[in-house]
């Protein structure tokens, strides 16, 4: 489970792998409802090759079929964001904490704030994060097709962003 | 749009009839991705026959296919509570403020507080709401299937809850 990383964690979920290989997961049994507390649901940080700064992870429901949108919490240090990428179904951000920027290649740079909530389309590239300065957390919805959460791209530059 | 209820809304939400009747919505295009500001989002009273005591919500996303998931931003005030109740895909609650209850038919009443997270199963019979004393507000993501994302049942009296 350490060694896991937010994107593997995204990739396997859809498959139940995750579900399957712990049997402690309160997404492991369909039989009745879970409770998951506050504080126990795993951390991790974004793997590098996906984010660019720090950017920690918290899984908070990884789905089983026939349910397929995961829900994370993702805080982006100042600085920090997502590599280019693009989602096969879509994804629901709403912003939690902090302050951010979110944006569609080839469009605006576009500020968000906490309740904020941004809807990227199927097949979208686009990018988000926190600003140079302040930090950011946002809930990520995101379903999955066939296995698949998300495309990873390549990063983003500073230049491509003014900073 | 005033007229519109929570449970109508979330029944509108899978056929994308919410979307094609608002052309000012955020989500009625697919072309880019979109920024809804906080406080701009239409909220609305729970209604009263899916809904026991006062109940608020914002609905933060409404899907349009393929993508299946609502979200909503659920406040509860102080003893109120939904009607037991099934979804059949299933439904996962994200607690962000407060304190609360949730139990399924025949099972024990669970605390949930802010930070919790809850998964219900498809078909599971249950309810959640405040405590008798305390109000909690939840995120809910709802999956729907064939435009249903919930069934609606009898209400929970105060003696099965001991209140």
């Amino acid at each position: 489970m350490k060694a896991s990383t937010a994107s593997a964690l995204l990739a396997l979920s859809a498959t139940g792998l995750y579900a399957s290989a712990d049997a402690a997961s309160p997404n492991a049994s369909t039989a009745a409802l879970t409770v998951t507390p506050v504080g126990t649901a795993p951390s991790m940080n974004g793997a590098p090759e996906n984010f660019t700064g720090h950017v920690r992870v918290e899984m908070l429901h990884v789905p089983t079929a026939p349910w397929r949108s995961s829900s994370a919490s993702v805080t982006f240090e100042p600085g920090a964001r997502t590599v280019w990428h693009t989602h096969p179904v879509g994804q629901t951000l709403i912003v939690t904490a902090g302050a951010g920027q979110v944006q569609r290649w080839g469009g605006p740079l576009e500020s968000i704030r906490a309740g904020d909530v941004v809807w990227i389309p199927a097949g979208v590239k686009h990018w988000h994060g926190a600003t140079a300065t302040a930090a950011m957390t946002h809930i990520a919805i995101t379903e999955s097709l066939e296995g698949k959460a998300v495309d990873w791209l390549e990063p983003v530059t500073n230049e491509q962003i003014g900073r």
